[in-house]
């Protein structure tokens, strides 16, 4: 038994067995499992990746080679290895342990992300950095889903004809990504996967081979290649492909890596493993489930957190007001990889052609839907708002520069709580800002919820409909189709001051203002671009301060339109460009930029003032 | 000889024999290069794919099945062959015939794109569109250098596993994309081009085999693919690839794509076409100088615009700026396939080892880079401003909120000119402004130019330099390292208002304002963010009313950020956010949005009011 907390670094690996690291292996495991279960955090990718993770640090030069993980969420056994077991019970809480790779922790966080598929330019960066022909590897550890999306392929494409380098790719093939992967290269893994050929004649090259031939076994495998490794993508793209070797025994990914230590030019060590290896049900998870979780009951599974009854997560009311809509219209739902994660398993169920899972590729999503809709069809494209991102261009130049109606749903909006500065959801309102004819809006509801999305399907231009990782209640047995119009509304009046707002944050101002005697307007302004100017013309002519309150950052936001438009007394509560959210609860993330209820009741105050 | 002039649709090509198709072509060559020496445009891509084009619209029922040009700037002789011949003396001009693929000019436009990369993605919205097993043909007709971009692969991969579609790509390979072809898959192509075998085997099954066995063709092809088709990265996606076949010969070509028409799931066709072709001057060019032209003399290919002494480029002034800095200190230049169209041939010429030529993948590009300075490097990339969207994710997420010191340089900033709404670098300030930690700035002149790069060298936070598609005046034998601050500056004072600019159209409106006595301040904003809060304090208390002048959308631009910092008394000249900029000169572009000199002065004169 290993004392998992102690670990400072992973000098002790060197004097370990085999047997002894399988016995560390178990002891992480549980290690694991005990602390995600109380704090939540990733679970099955981390499981999964044990082994790898002993191997690398045994094989490799820990102190001076650099090891990327891609995204990072899979970064949890690179932490308890380099010394940072102790701090996993504030894992992914406020200042405490980040679940991603983080520069302010470790000097061996070499590169964060958050976001899938960069590790492979990173390297690459690395690498040139580091000069032709260095004796310090740089590795990439990229899951199967990770490395179909267009970076990687960019980055790969790049560093196979690049000569006098020698950069390392661990392929860790769990099989599912997130969920299940999708895609040909997908088929392609699966080809690889299932060479029993391969694998039997890797092992004969693992265990029967004196060390001593280790040297000149790239000359080998070179000579063996002609007839094992025909139609293989990474060999096409100049990397010598190495495997599959089965990645949750440490005997065998051990001797992989000593193996392809020392080899020279790219090289791409294809690994097998189990996602939730360890924790039999997270092994039997096909979907995801346990990819991300709550704290949760170790021996059941389930979340601590009761659900309450009508209370529902923006993304479950999307899915829902999407399945009673499309029973009385044709359209298609584009997700990138988070069928699961946006929660549209329902939709996929009763309409399984309409919903196109095309893998960790925003890019393409955005452009597919555009080309569906001038093909004739409507067409939705729904994403988290931090991974909208990576579909700008097309979003701009594709959809809304030529008045494509694509429908975007953004889930997730607004701060999100434990993933981070990399996950926040308050860039979405400045980029989509900057993009012409597009509609932005924000449902305070559910009722708004299917009210926006009716009304944009009704509406021949491009339509954002941003929601937050939140709960709100519905009842779904009485749920209904109604149209919510893209114009701003009064939800109380008052005397003193305007309060000016979008989405669910109303339902909580609204309860402030009240509970409070506060006599101040309330606006629902749940489009925020185009601004509603009839109604702005109106607020402006009550010669009344107002404050705006959002959960974006300032650049682009509803208050800069609002003063763009000529109203200028005017104050604000919401984040300023350089502010770099952090990790931490929803609630006091926000409490900490000012949308405490204290401070809010100060705020509205000021506006008594005028 | 045909009157290209008088072509209206495809109809005539059906009672054509090869030879007289082969005078089609060579007239279509004769007044594309006859008529692009007149207007400017792009000339080598379209010599090169006539005969494509002409074997397409005779094979294909045009009327039914969709043509997607990727980019599009390769589609001249589409236009021609759909009617649009007639209005080629007004190409690229306002209100004149889009260099580019477009909506409103024809019902057989069928994807508006201008940047690379997203036909097959195109393509994918279109089939599912038109259900499974659709007659109607879709075809994605896209070059060796675009289909290495990420959005590409995404794309690759999402069709290859598609079942029920018969989607048809035809890899129109002219070996340079822009300039010459960089990456692994250029390799890969490298060795399907030197592939004499499959060729003449091909063309054995081309011409001998009599029509009647062509349904069986696929079969057939699919008996022998066992051992003339092993590492084909397309076939590993899940493609039948078919090729290469000489795409210049009409006869070859029409067969090709006979072959294939009528053969089920996805299928890529690569075709080798010859840049330039029938141009000498443009056949021997493989740099891509006759890739976009400005009016020339066909007989010489020399531009008709003569270069005034010591006026060069912005893009050639940062150049010269980069190789005086870099004699000083060592950085990376990363550019994505703009080597020739920034002007960099000098840098590395000095450099090679320096100057970084990715190919197509502005993404991979601005990792490579954060990975370069993490790795202890300095690093820039340089990318034109409308393409720089591509990495909008990767510069905010893992370059400025990590604050990465990157440095940024957006060529063909602003207005772009002939290129029109796909190419407008109206976006990046906007862009930039919803990032934390960068510093964004433009320079007046070629003196600022070299001491902003010099300045943002001395930073640790990235920068992003950004600089038009215009002249300026500079002694490259006197220019010299200097340095320029960060900070406004006050070009000249005055008493009846301010006007707050950036970049070079200072000098116009210091001209304009010395010119007619205008009695106001002139304020140099070269930093746009953050913005130089002490001399704005100083402007505000002067109590005099502003104008903000530039070349950007509102949302994000300097002007809103004054707003934002409370200096409400204040005008602009700029563009809205909704307003998509066509194409045209430069200059008449300009006056259309209010920056003519009569505007301008007709502005300021407001301010006298105050």
């Amino acid at each position: 038994m290993f004392d998992i907390s102690k670990i400072e670094n992973p000098e002790f690996l060197a004097k370990l067995s085999y047997k002894e690291k399988i016995q560390l292996a178990a002891d992480i495991r549980s290690f694991l499992i005990e602390n995600i279960a109380k704090t939540g955090g990733h679970l099955a990718s981390n499981l999964g990746i044990v082994e790898l993770v002993i191997a690398l640090y045994s094989v490799f030069d820990y102190k001076n080679d650099k090891f990327i993980y891609d995204v990072g969420h899979q970064s949890y056994v690179h932490k308890i290895l380099t010394g940072r077991a102790k701090d996993f019970s504030k894992l992914r809480q406020k200042d405490g342990l980040s679940g991603y790779i983080s520069y302010h922790e470790s000097p061996y966080d070499v590169f964060e992300s958050g976001h899938s598929s960069t590790s492979i330019s990173a390297l690459a960066g690395y690498l040139l950095a580091g000069g032709k022909h260095n004796e310090h590897k740089i590795i990439a550890i990229i899951g199967d889903a990770s490395i179909v999306n267009g970076v990687s392929f960019e980055a790969l494409n790049y560093l196979g004809s690049l000569k006098g380098y020698n950069p390392i790719i661990i392929l860790n093939d769990n099989k599912m990504g997130i969920s299940k992967s999708v895609g040909s290269l997908n088929l392609v893994f699966d080809k690889l996967r299932s060479k029993k050929f391969i694998i039997r004649l890797k092992r004969v090259l693992n265990n029967i081979l004196p060390t001593f031939i280790t040297n000149s076994f790239h000359h080998f495998k070179r000579a063996i290649k002609g007839f094992i490794q025909h139609d293989n993508i990474f060999e096409d793209l100049g990397f010598d492909y190495y495997g599959p070797i089965d990645g949750n025994n440490i005997k065998s990914v051990t001797k992989a890596l000593e193996r392809i230590k020392n080899l020279e030019g790219p090289i791409l060590l294809h690994v097998l493993t189990e996602k939730g290896r360890g924790y039999s049900l997270a092994e039997q998870d096909d979907i995801g489930t346990f990819h991300g979780v709550e704290p949760f009951d170790p021996r059941t599974g389930k979340p601590l957190r009761k659900k309450l009854p009508n209370i529902h997560s923006f993304s479950e009311v999307v899915c829902e007001a999407l399945c009673l809509l499309r029973e009385k219209t044709e359209f298609y739902v584009i997700t990138p990889a988070t069928k699961v994660g946006a929660k549209l398993e329902k939709f996929y169920k009763l309409y399984p052609d309409y919903l196109i899972d095309v893998g960790i590729a925003e890019e393409h999503a955005a452009v597919m839907a555009a080309g569906l809709v001038l093909g004739g069809k409507r067409a939705m494209v729904l994403m988290y708002s931090t991974f909208s991102q990576r579909a700008y261009d097309f979003f701009l130049n594709d959809i809304c520069r030529p008045n494509i109606p694509v429908i975007i749903g953004i889930d997730r909006a607004g701060v999100v709580g434990h993933d981070g500065s990399t996950h926040q959801g308050i860039y979405d309102v400045s980029m989509f800002s900057s993009m012409p004819n597009i509609i932005v809006c924000e449902p305070r509801n559910a009722t708004e919820t299917i009210g926006l999305f009716h009304q944009a399907l009704l509406t021949n231009k491009p339509v954002a409909i941003r929601y937050p990782r939140r709960n709100t209640y519905v009842d779904f047995t009485q749920y209904k189709i109604g149209l919510t119009p893209f114009k701003w509304e009064i939800i109380k009046t008052g005397t003193k001051g305007i309060v000016i707002a979008y989405g669910p944050i109303l339902n909580y101002l609204e309860r402030i203002i009240n509970e409070n005697n506060l006599d101040v307007m309330l606006v629902n302004a749940r489009v925020i671009k185009p601004i509603d100017e009839e109604m702005l013309d109106y607020l402006k002519s009550l010669n009344l301060k107002a404050l705006v309150i959002e959960e974006v950052i300032i650049s682009g936001s509803l208050y800069a339109k609002i003063l763009e438009a000529g109203y200028y007394n005017v104050n604000k509560i919401n984040f300023a460009v350089d502010d770099v959210i952090q990790q931490g609860g929803i609630e006091e993330m926000l409490d900490l930029y000012g949308f405490s209820a204290e401070n809010i009741i100060k705020e509205i105050k000021k506006l008594y003032e005028n």
